[in-house]
């Protein structure tokens, strides 16, 4: 891939871009072109950008979420009440459950779910930092926004098990057939769930 | 989009990497997302060759290549003949073909193509470099390596009639079934192009 036709900058630029998830050795000379060719509006812009963000990032010591401020924003804001607490795989779920803007509670972000085959323990994940912070303040209740995969459920039923005694109580997100969802398309373990948990109409 | 709950340098890195070719604003987060994960191995470095390229990367005032030289090292490089000049539309091009590896000539970039809709004329486009560069250099043959589109097709022509009378000999790439290629899946015009141009076997 390196010809040195165009400069060993632009060759380490591709090969880093390439590394992005998503992109690949194509894709990350097109998008070096697209930077190349706006070097004054995107270009510059991004790379100033990166940078700050590399500098002051930082994983927030309370919830682990990610934010140039620690504690973060949203541990900080005496709007979001301390009394709910949903727990989170990543920053990322974070970032989705503060789009929906239902939730005006805090956040425990974990940094992943418990694996026995990638060698994932609770120590690993922040849980007994969870257990430590739900009794400490007075937590009342307990939201797992896991992912609804194999190891989700698995790292929830053990957190359920970390908080018992804690007097919090404990919910999850309902599981059915998503907004906009058609059933010829859903899988089955998903309208088997939707049926279970049918309501009144 | 801005909920402010990550820190204003991670919402703008995030509306600036969703500008990228191929990236949109969820995948502009999933990348935002997976740099800060990796601050120091993928943040970092891609921050400071960003910056390196946006310094030091220039169009070559020869060619029209992208290049950290002016002149750019195919320009400069000694083993490279003269004689021969392939003629492309973007840096991109330029790109592709020296991964080919087959031309050790040296190029002309245009920088795009005739477009009437896009009001691109032959002043855009280095078009009238291309005929002084011909004329001076003493160049024996013109390589129309453009994109084998109607506005690709066009420009070739319009170059062609401003070469007229240089002395230099024109040629274009061959067009056919490309290597691998399954003619089931290849569009009429490709087939009985290639079809026109046969061979001897």
């Amino acid at each position: 891939m390196n010809s040195n036709h165009s400069g060993d900058e632009i060759e380490r630029l591709i090969d880093l871009l390439a590394k992005l998830p998503g992109l690949g050795p194509r894709s990350g000379r097109r998008v070096a072109l697209a930077l190349i060719r706006k070097r004054e509006t995107l270009l510059a812009p991004l790379a100033k950008a990166m940078a700050e963000v590399a500098d002051t990032v930082a994983e927030c010591s309370v919830c682990g979420a990610i934010d140039t401020r620690d504690p973060c924003g949203i541990c900080c804001d005496p709007a979001r009440s301390g009394a709910q607490l949903c727990v989170v795989e990543q920053a990322g779920d974070l970032w989705a459950m503060e789009r929906a803007g239902a939730f005006k509670g805090r956040y425990h972000v974990l940094g992943g779910v418990l694996s026995a085959l990638d060698g994932v323990s609770p120590e690993d994940l922040r849980i007994p930092d969870l257990a430590a912070r739900v009794k400490a303040d007075g937590v009342e209740e307990v939201i797992l926004a896991l992912n609804a995969t194999i190891d989700g459920t698995t790292t929830a039923h053990y957190i359920a098990d970390a908080l018992e005694g804690t007097g919090a109580s404990l919910s999850t997100l309902a599981q059915g057939v998503p907004i906009g969802g058609e059933l010829d398309y859903l899988d089955d373990g998903t309208i088997m769930a939707a049926l279970r948990a049918r309501k009144a109409f």
